[in-house]
């Protein structure tokens, strides 16, 4: 089995920004109400951008930063669950774009942290020496799929990408992915109906069930949360971060959070999240990412820079 | 890598049967002109089931017939064309009617070959050590999303589970995936529209590009068309697997072919002729696996049993 290294990193944000005072008055909440239940200012939404236009673009920015050749490409993984797109997927859509002839394209659905699935899918095809390279895009559009306040003040649109590639460095790796659909009844989203939360439910199982889940990688790869250097969880909730972080006893400074920027955009909050600190990351520096979310689904990475 | 076999097989067909005339009477068609076209006599429809389920059938079917503990399953997973269950996607929702605690699920988005890359990707995990085994199931209910003659006389709804589990005993496996997303546009679904088929397209792409993705999968594994005892194509018309087997040069008895008796039923047709013929296959014979459709995307498998 090859090691695997992160190369670079991108992002695409929509282009309009939705302030908290837009929000509030749109669903008659009082004043600063929203920042006192989730700790989010703005977000983005889409105008006219499409949900396969959002994955382009953050992929052409990790192309163009870290002056990728796209023919080179071996594989593109697109985690969401907000896409429509069936045939083509996004995936291969983004594969059109770049123009690449010939790769590995595949779909993920596995909620909010589909992401890390397809990381972890991507990183088995790169170290079983199937594929030399990846890129795993999140991306959701969840602006036009909420209904109720509850979720409309928490969700948003967004996309992220991330290039990995087989390196013979050493480089730590190790995965911990847990399903539990007998609660599957917590967060539900069927395309063509609104997406359904139970928000105390999802604080429970979140701030319970990923906690552990980081707490038996951390075991299984002989690891103390003080080996971790930078923490970036799925970007859910503030409330949800500040208990994960008080429960992990991890340095809060330690934690990447910048969901006060852009909100909670499911399978693209991580990959956005890690491109805003990747650049400050040194080479050797543990990177843990936690996604956690509707499935229910949650999955811990945790790897070196 | 440790090595995998096919532990098992199942299948679901719903209930509600359609024989040619039915369909030729209500698409105003001339009588023969179904069989004549794509050699299909009957299909099964969905009555009263769910895409979920169906799913969920063809995985007891194989949970029976081979007596699995299911509380052992470690991974399951779902490829699908027209599931509209994002959270909790089919593969969580399997994993709650089976009743199983926490295993790895995943849903897979990949056109008509989905089935073909979620079973690579299981194969990677069993290889891996990271799950002993995996449920693998290809589910589509297509018969509520066609609207032209060229789809409805074709497509028809199905579900198929395959169990796979390592083994120290030796098992070849290989597998080659391509995707081509730049000629997407010839077969394209998106969820709350219908299927849209460019037939003659379809069969170009199916008979040059499949076959060629096979003869490749065989020079790399120092195989010839002989070696194979069971040709498995995705079931998408009779017309494209005779093409394919005498381009190929495979003994025509050696092509499973079941589209008479129940259409092209996307990712559901290569898991339901599987287990058709899966008791007949002695260990040690080897199975050729091969999916191409919508995205586009192509992959075949080459695996013992």
């Amino acid at each position: 089995m090859k090691n695997i290294e992160i190369v670079g990193t991108g992002r695409y944000l929509p282009s309009r920004k939705i302030e908290n005072w837009q929000l509030e008055q749109e669903e008659k909440l009082p004043k600063d109400y929203i920042y006192s239940r989730c700790g989010i200012l703005t977000r983005y939404y889409v105008q006219e951008e499409t949900i396969v236009e959002m994955a382009v673009r953050a992929a052409f920015d990790v192309i163009q930063k870290k002056k990728i050749d796209s023919s080179n490409i071996e594989m593109i993984l697109v985690a969401s669950t907000s896409s429509k797109e069936q045939m083509p997927g996004i995936s291969f859509q983004v594969q059109k774009a770049l123009q690449i002839p010939s790769c590995i394209c595949l779909d993920v659905s596995a909620g909010c942290s589909g992401y890390i699935n397809a990381l972890d899918i991507a990183r088995l095809y790169v170290s079983a020496g199937i594929a030399t390279n990846a890129l795993i895009i999140g991306v959701d559009v969840l602006s036009t799929i909420t209904k109720e306040p509850a979720t409309k003040i928490l969700l948003a649109d967004g996309a992220g990408a991330t290039f990995i590639q087989a390196t013979n460095e050493p480089k730590e790796y190790a995965s911990l992915l847990e399903s539990n659909g007998i609660e599957g009844d917590i967060l539900t989203y069927q395309v063509g109906n609104y997406i359904q939360m139970n928000g105390k439910e999802i604080y429970r199982y979140a701030v319970t069930k990923t906690t552990k889940n980081i707490e038996e990688l951390l075991e299984k790869t002989q690891k103390t949360i003080q080996d971790i250097d930078y923490f970036i969880p799925h970007q859910s909730n503030q409330k949800i971060l500040d208990s994960m972080v008080k429960r992990l006893q991890i340095e809060k400074k330690k934690m990447i959070s910048n969901i006060q920027n852009v909100g909670n955009t499911f399978c693209a909050s991580i990959p956005i999240a890690l491109d805003e600190v990747f650049d400050k990351i040194r080479p050797g520096q543990r990177i843990l990412l936690s996604g956690y979310g509707g499935g229910l689904n949650t999955g811990s990475i945790l790897l070196e820079k």
